[in-house]
């Protein structure tokens, strides 16, 4: 709930929207823990790790520590024991949904001939 | 013009079409070339190093050669001298566009408390 402490520091490589976006998103994962709380309803440290992705656990606690810095998530605790803590989607986390779409959309069209077995996701 | 030779082999993650999104462009660099062809005409290697994010020139070598191996750029050469090797955008990378868009208008909404000097990239 906004208790993170470590707020990351950014070594911004440009003042391109494009590029600040990338400093914060461009790798592998951070989408797709996005993807799990958007599409799939995703809460749990325990059901992020069943993803077929299958992120390592050090990736994963990461990334969430990432994502909830830059308040693209937030940690919820409904029942005050640690084991129970939970993600949720903030309303900035919440507008990524476009980004998900359009590159799912882009890999749909043009990656089906190297990966014939993909289906749409969002 | 579709001589590369090394197909990259993908370990497609799933058959999330997001996630296969990612597995060929979630980096840091990747849509920074496809940003530099579709916004700033980039064309050539010394372009691209010139860009203001630094590209280091094994980073930029891989990534063409990733791009060009997957259809979404291809190497030009209209005079058959090899440093005037260029490059220019396939409709596969043409059509990143969309991608891009959403992605730099989420920054700008979304990271302008972290980065105040960001401005509009697309």
């Amino acid at each position: 709930m906004g208790t993170e402490s470590d707020v990351y520091e950014f070594d911004w490589r440009s003042v391109c929207s494009i590029a600040s976006g990338l400093d914060v998103l461009g790798d592998k994962w951070s989408l797709l823990i996005v993807r799990d709380l958007i599409v799939h309803g995703t809460r749990t440290y325990s059901e992020f790790r069943e993803s077929p992705e299958h992120v390592a656990s050090n990736i994963l606690a990461a990334r969430l520590r990432l994502l909830t810095s830059l308040g693209i998530i937030e940690r919820t605790n409904p029942d005050g024991i640690a084991r129970n803590n939970a993600y949720r989607l903030t309303p900035s986390g919440a507008a990524l949904r476009p980004v998900l779409e359009a590159l799912g959309k882009w890999a749909q069209a043009n990656l089906k001939a190297y990966h014939s077995e993909m289906v749409d996701s969002v």
